[in-house]
This record gives C-alpha cells, sequence and structure tokens, in this order.
C-alpha cells in the first residue's frame, strides 16, 4: 500500500503501526498509531506534505505547491481514516491522503525523531589494532553487493584497502566512477604522486609527509581520497594512516580546553602556485549538530600563520601540538606499504594519512590518485540499499 | 626588501613601518614600529614561521619544520633588528630573520587584527534598483584587468550579466576556464535546461521556478552559476533574481525571531532519480564567523518535509512563509529576459534565481549552464592581484 508520494521517493515505507484514532485540534492533528504513539502533525505540516498530484510533479517527484499559497490559519475540516491512510479535508476543498508508513516515518513527536536518530549509522572509531576492511577489484566492478559493503565501511570506518587493480595509468578511475564522478582540482582529475624537479606540493617531492588530510585550503574538503599504487621500487614510502576522529576523542577526554581551542579558533591553510592561490580559515576539529567530532582538517605544511588574540595564542600553540603529538603516537598509527595493483580509499575529512620518506635513487615509485566527495558516497550508498 | 618567505607566497609585503624597539618577556618578543605600535610575538609562533631554507622547502615554498619538534619552552637568546629585519637567535642554535613587511601584515596584536578584518571586502547588498555591471565577453576572453573586475562584481555583488557570448553549444566551457575547471555533478559538466518529457528536476520542465539556489542538497552548494543563452523564440521565462543577503538582512531587523529560526533549524532538500539519492540537512540561513549572512539555502521543489520538535514546528512555518513572501515582494526583485547570446554569472549562495512558467509551443528555449565553486573564483581574483 503506497500513496504517490511513497512511489515517487524511490521508497517504500513498511507499515510499522496502523493509525487508530485521530483528534483535531485547532492548529494540528493528534494521531494515534496501534502501538499506542500519539504524533500531532501540524496542519500546516500535512498540507505542507500532500502527496497528491496536483501538488507534486509526479514526473520529477518535485513539489509545486508552495505553502505560503496556503492560508496561514488553514484548518481541516474533517480528518478520518480510509483503508488504513490518513484522509484529510481542508477548508476550500482540496483532499490529502497519506501513506500511514510514510507519514510514521517522518512523524517529529519526541519518541519518533529519537527512534531515528538512534538508527543513524555511527562511526567506527580505530587505534593501531584495526584490521582494515580488504575488498577485491575484480568484485568491486561486477557485484552490487560487494560494492555496497565496500561504500558502508567507507562510510562508517574510513579505511579501505583494495587489492587485484590493474596497474595502467587510470585504471583508477574506472573503480573511482563505481560511485560517482571524480572532483577535479588544480592537481587534476586524476594525480600523479611521483617526485618531480618544479613540485608545486611537497606531495611531489621524496619528503615524508606528516599525518594530513588533503586540501584543507579549500571549503569543502574531497571527502574520499584514493591512492593507486602502479609502480612501487623505492625504498621507504610506507603509508600511514590513523583515525582523526579517534585522536580528537581522545583529545577530549585528555584535555577538554586543548579540544575545545581546536574546534573554535580558526587557523588558515593555504596552497600557492604560478596559476592558483587557495585559502581557508575553519578550525581544524569540526563539530556536527549533535556536537559529535564530523571533521578534521590538518596538514602542517599548508598552514598559514596562526592568528588569533595575544591571550589565546599560548593555548593555540599548546593545543596544536598536543594534537600533533597524537597523531604520532604508535597507540593509533597504522604503517603499511602499498604493493603494485594495491589501493588505499579513506575519507579524507577523517582518516589522516602520511608518507614516510623514499629514496628516488633507489627506483621508480608512482601512485596515482583522485578525490570524491562525500555527496556522492552517500547518494551511491542510498541508491544501492534501494 | 624581502626575505624567502615573502618571496615564496607570491606576495610582496610593503613596509609599512620600521621595526624601532624590541623587549624580551618569558614566552614572547614585544616589538616597537616607527609608528608607536606595539605588537606581541610569542617565541612559539616566532620560531613556527622561520622563513629560512632549513624550516621552508622553497621550491614548494612549503613548511618542512613541525612547531611540535621544537621545544615548548624554547625562548630567544637574543633579538635585535639588523638592516631593518627583525633577527632572533634561539636557544639550540637556529637563527630567523623576518621581514618587518612581512611582520606587520602577520602582527596580531588588536589594532592589527581590526585594521585586517575591517579591510576586508564586504557585500554590496542590492534591491530592485540594483544596475547590475555587465561585461564584454570579448573584453573578458582576452583581457586580465576586464577579467578581475568581473570576478571583484561576482564577489561583492554577486550578479553579472555577459554579452557578446557565441551561441553555439558548448561555448559557455570557454569563458568558464577564464576563472577556473568547472564543477561537474549529476547532471553533467555542463548541464542543458530545455524542457524534457522525463524531466529529473522541475528546472527541465517548463514549469515556473520558484527563487532558489541550485543544489542545496549538497554539503557544499556550488559558488558561481552560470546561464547562458543560446536559443530563446519561446513566450515566457524571463529569468528573476533577488539578492538573497539583502532579503535575510531585512528579514533580520523585521522579524529577528524567525530569521534565528532559519539560521538555527536545519532543514533537508532531496534530489532524487533513477541513478542518485543526494539528501542534505542544513539550516536556510548561514552565518559567518561574525554573524554576518554568508549563505542562503533554498529550493522549495527540493524540500523535504520539516523536521523539528513539535513545539517549534509553528515557528518554523512562520519564519519559511515569510522568507518565501519576502523573496516575492517586487521591493527585492529584478527580472529580465535573456536574450541569445548573452549569459547571467551569479553567486549561487547568495542570489536567489526564478524563472517565469514558458510555453514550449510556442517556440524553442535553450539555455546551458554549468558551475565553479567559490575557491576557485577567490583564487583567481588573488592571482590576478598579483
Amino acid at each position: 500500500m503506497h500513496t504517490a508520494a511513497a512511489v515517487a521517493d524511490f521508497h517504500t515505507y513498511p507499515l510499522i503501526s496502523a493509525l487508530t484514532h485521530l483528534e483535531r485540534l485547532p492548529d494540528q492533528l493528534r494521531v494515534q498509531w496501534a502501538d499506542g504513539r500519539v504524533s500531532p502533525f501540524h496542519y500546516q505540516w500535512l498540507r505542507d506534505n500532500c502527496p497528491c498530484p496536483q501538488c507534486v510533479y509526479n514526473v520529477t517527484r518535485e513539489q509545486v505547491l508552495e505553502i505560503v499559497d496556503v492560508d496561514e490559519d488553514l484548518v481541516a475540516l474533517d480528518a478520518h481514516i480510509e483503508q488504513g491512510l490518513l484522509c484529510v479535508r481542508w477548508h476550500g476543498g482540496h483532499t490529502s491522503r497519506f501513506d500511514p508508513g510514510w507519514l510514521r516515518a517522518h512523524a517529529y513527536d519526541d519518541e519518533s525523531r529519537a527512534e531515528r536518530l538512534a538508527a543513524k549509522p555511527k562511526s567506527q572509531l580505530w587505534d593501531r589494532a584495526f584490521e582494515w576492511p580488504v575488498f577485491d577489484y575484480a568484485a568491486l566492478m561486477e557485484d552490487p553487493a560487494a560494492l555496497l559493503q565496500w561504500l558502508l565501511a567507507l562510510r562508517d570506518s574510513g579505511l579501505t584497502h583494495v587489492r587485484g587493480v590493474p596497474t595502467e595509468p587510470g585504471s583508477l578511475a574506472l573503480i573511482a566512477k563505481r560511485i560517482s564522478f571524480i572532483r577535479e582540482s588544480n592537481f587534476g582529475v586524476l594525480f600523479n604522486v611521483q617526485s618531480k624537479a618544479d613540485a608545486d606540493s611537497n606531495a611531489y617531492t621524496a619528503f615524508n609527509l606528516p599525518l594530513h588530510s588533503d586540501l584543507p585550503t579549500r571549503e569543502l574538503q574531497p571527502g574520499l581520497q584514493f591512492l593507486h599504487c602502479l609502480v612501487n621500487d623505492a625504498d621507504g614510502g610506507e603509508s600511514i594512516f590513523v583515525d582523526g576522529f579517534a585522536i580528537a576523542n581522545a583529545l577530549r577526554d585528555e584535555d577538554p580546553e586543548a579540544f575545545r581551542a581546536l574546534c573554535e579558533i580558526a587557523v588558515e591553510f593555504r596552497n600557492k602556485d604560478r596559476h592558483s592561490d587557495y585559502r581557508r580559515l575553519a578550525p581544524i576539529i569540526a563539530l556536527d549538530a549533535l556536537g559529535e567530532v564530523a571533521e578534521i582538517r590538518m596538514a602542517n605544511f599548508l598552514r598559514g600563520p596562526f592568528e588569533t588574540s595575544v591571550a589565546q595564542m599560548p593555548l593555540l600553540y599548546r593545543a596544536y601540538r598536543r594534537f600533533i603529538a597524537m597523531t604520532r603516537d604508535e597507540r593509533f598509527r597504522l604503517v603499511k606499504r602499498l604493493n603494485p595493483g594495491e589501493l588505499w580509499c579513506f575519507d579524507n575529512r577523517r582518516t589522516l594519512h602520511a608518507r614516510n620518506a623514499f629514496d628516488p635513487a633507489s627506483g621508480a615509485r608512482h601512485f596515482q590518485g583522485c578525490y570524491i566527495d562525500r555527496d556522492e558516497l552517500l547518494s551511491r550508498i542510498l541508491v544501492l540499499q534501494r
């Protein structure tokens, strides 16, 4: 049993509980469910969400009604349950019918909201003991179920390893496009990580790179980063990873004042070249609406001079030093040398990555990388879960 | 007179005032300038910003020193002024030299910080009387000075018009690339705005579209939007623009409670298709760190059902209705029909755009559009200003 709306948004809403009783109040309808829950729905909300073909264009599944075109004091002339649906007849003549599965999924009583919040995916924090999930290239290219498992691991753990990848340059694009289009940057669509004489980033030298996120110089750091090994004959150059969320949470426990400083004091990151000049001022740790750690922005080699008040400067240095010291702490660090035909794919806004120095005289080393935004990861997961 | 650092970041720092006096305190150096200003610099800060080739790799202009490798209690053994430069000799043997122009530009005493803040570009708000700036395609393609004027107008006013654009499909990409690469989306690199039978957005119908930003369904809404007219023989379809910042500021004055609700209560925007399912939960008005209006996120046809507490729902509807009513208010609205060979380029996160319904039976209508992120606009401005 689906209304147009339930079909239109590509989801089905199972019947959790039937509608049993309705009570009309001056500005809202109180709906009682068979399992005893009571959900108030304001008349404005119900009219706004009318799924009829006059209010929602069924080809695009987008609303054509604008609620401002409806009277602010609109009330229901009548509300009843009809073949299990909520049926509301409005003053002025319009009638709206709501599927009870859809209605329950969008109820905004405290209990329903808390239930949905609890069902949201949570980050699984990790440390040096983490056995990162390993996926097989061929399966990811062919099997939507394997693809979904990979993407869920990226969303929840933020670090994955893929084996059996072809070593022809450019083959990274094939697997990236299993998720979506690639996010271009000034370094290209695919970027080549090789030691270069005219390097425009320390990434393109043979130096060690401290733990960092890529493109902290942009308003939106890329969500996913891929690093694909084509050739690795040089001594050194091991990959290192830490869970930035685990470190931030440990800092929150161990030194709350330092944690707050990194959440509140904005730091500028800069990357400059002959043809570009990117700058972004933002805190190192970002929290979500619930106060959970949601993003780390960090690259010492791209950082500009700190600018905060004279009074706060010592605290900012103390907090920054502490955070960097923690990224160097063995308890958090994974170290692995990547072999040709393997790739890392990780959450660039969470999992900080580093590289040991390598010796370019000892042999060739060629990695390719690219980025995909988090929007694309989450969209692909939702489509695969349909 | 430049140090390595001043050259390395592609900027020159004019000498505002000479260094006249230095005083060593336990954790900081107090610098006095010829114009009387006093700027404290903590030893950590000075050491961290040492521009010598040992601390900054001069090919990439990126720091190789990590401050955590320096003693937290590091003090200056000596500080003096040498040929106008600040010269600091550190405990442990390192010496740092700072250009006074660079130092003044990065001083963090209250006066210096307030001065820099006051110098930041401000949005110029507009209403129906706005005479939007008009630029000539040929000049933008050839003349860097004209290009810079256009980009500054985009940054500060958020709405520009370009004439004399070729009407061959795809020619939009040529002018967009004067700024940077184009941001791809699920609608393509360039998207075609035409009425389609299998529309995956109301944009691809002949409907009127209410005032909106594009891609509010993404974490980062595109910074710039281009709309290029190739053919416009259909009746109707006029472009409408409002300054979303002007409306938000008017709302703040006229109904502070409604303004706060739109800043604080997150709303979900959704766009779903057979191959994608984008969702983003965020407030309609975003403020910057100083409390100024920094972004509008709005598209009624992409909005999901409101979800907030039962107590707040009436306030959210009141605020939303008020905002939408203001976007319809004649005092804010510009209306113009675009002709072939003309394009709009506007700040998609500020300038809301709309389209009147058009009659596809009356003639052909073909627009092309694309997006570029704000990072790229600001980078190109900085490069052109060098």
